[in-house]
């Protein structure tokens, strides 16, 4: 047991118990991709950026699951530091990372959350990686009729307004978001996002598609 | 107009009109991922798998707006082309797509959607490739809190329950089902549960992760 004070302590759940973690997977589009993968891996648990996770890596994604706090913070810096590396070992090649955040469905396949407050975490903050993303976003809350958490399309235009204000929500697209910038930046975009909303909707997930050095953006 | 008397033009609503497509990416693991692409693209376009498609290619992914019935079969088979396409343009390589499949909300933003009665669409029909696929999927009824379409939880239950009867749900994972079989009667699994939850709930998202030729399930 925790005996810390912050706000999420004071609501009564741990991350473990909310469920808050990801699932990702990372695709360098090089001859060499399982060297770039395993590489990029091992460079981020060496730097201790797997601390407060689990992870569980099958055939299609790797789940990242965070067992103590800063939930929030620990997923992108994982995160941020598997997809700079997987750059930085393809020689600055293409490498695209497919995400899902997912919080408030902790078991596998029913949702067996008895919801006694949600935390409210504070943003988080990621030092640049120097390497330009870009990236379609689409955020979900996953309400049920009969409550009173409103319009799930209220939510997400909330979320789209606070990344457009921060300046990497560039254009909407059809079903998604495109975001552009430092990829730790968009990454902590999708992240805040999705914990806001987590404040007011049990619920939550988030899929982002994240690119880094695509030809099709050189010669745009 | 259309002057067809199907369930689907009973309900007064075209695939435009109810926002029916997909956005999608292709991930070749290769040296060669630009003309692996740009060939598999075109592979699928040759064999007139584009008809009654809208597409629009960014630098993250390509959008498909279905725009004639039948609108899950066209989405199908066009994206079951490609995959193929790329797997085999890979020579058998591996290669991973990430599809978002949307109905419900045709703006690029907002949901300006006046639903005056929802299509049940047949179950689509596709021809087996002969390659085997391992995917990653997740199914996303968005309600709104006030209305009477239930629970998100039981829709997604129900089409994991129906995924398990055809054979291509293997086993639950957090967060997502692990779908596996032939690339094409994975597909359908995902566009038939999403078809299905949207002849209820106005707003369905579903994603859907597909690996082939991956070497770790060589190796497994």
């Amino acid at each position: 047991m925790s005996t810390k004070t912050d706000d999420r302590t004071a609501a009564g759940a741990t991350p473990e118990q909310l469920g808050i973690g990801m699932r990702f997977s990372v695709h360098p589009h090089t001859d060499a991709f399982v060297e770039v993968i395993g590489g990029a891996l091992a460079d981020a648990a060496a730097a201790g950026r797997t601390e407060g996770l689990v992870l569980d890596t099958d055939e299609v994604s790797t789940y990242v699951g965070a067992r103590t706090e800063p939930a929030e913070q620990r997923l992108v810096d994982y995160l941020t530091a598997v997809v700079a590396a997987a750059h930085r070992r393809s020689g600055g090649g293409h490498v695209v990372a497919h995400v899902l955040f997912s919080r408030g469905c902790p078991g596998e396949v029913a949702c067996d959350l008895a919801v006694t407050g949600l935390p409210r975490p504070a943003p988080v903050q990621v030092e640049p990686t120097g390497i330009r993303a870009a990236a379609q976003w689409s955020l979900y809350p996953l309400l049920d009729g009969g409550t009173d958490a409103g319009d799930h399309m209220a939510h997400i235009e909330a979320a789209i307004r606070a990344a457009t204000a921060r300046g990497t929500a560039s254009s909407p697209a059809h079903y998604a978001t495109r975001l552009t910038g430092d990829v730790a930046d968009v990454l902590a975009t999708a992240v805040d996002a999705w914990a806001q909303v987590g404040a007011v909707v049990p619920h939550v997930v988030s899929h982002l598609t994240v690119s880094v050095g695509s030809p099709t953006a050189a010669g745009a």
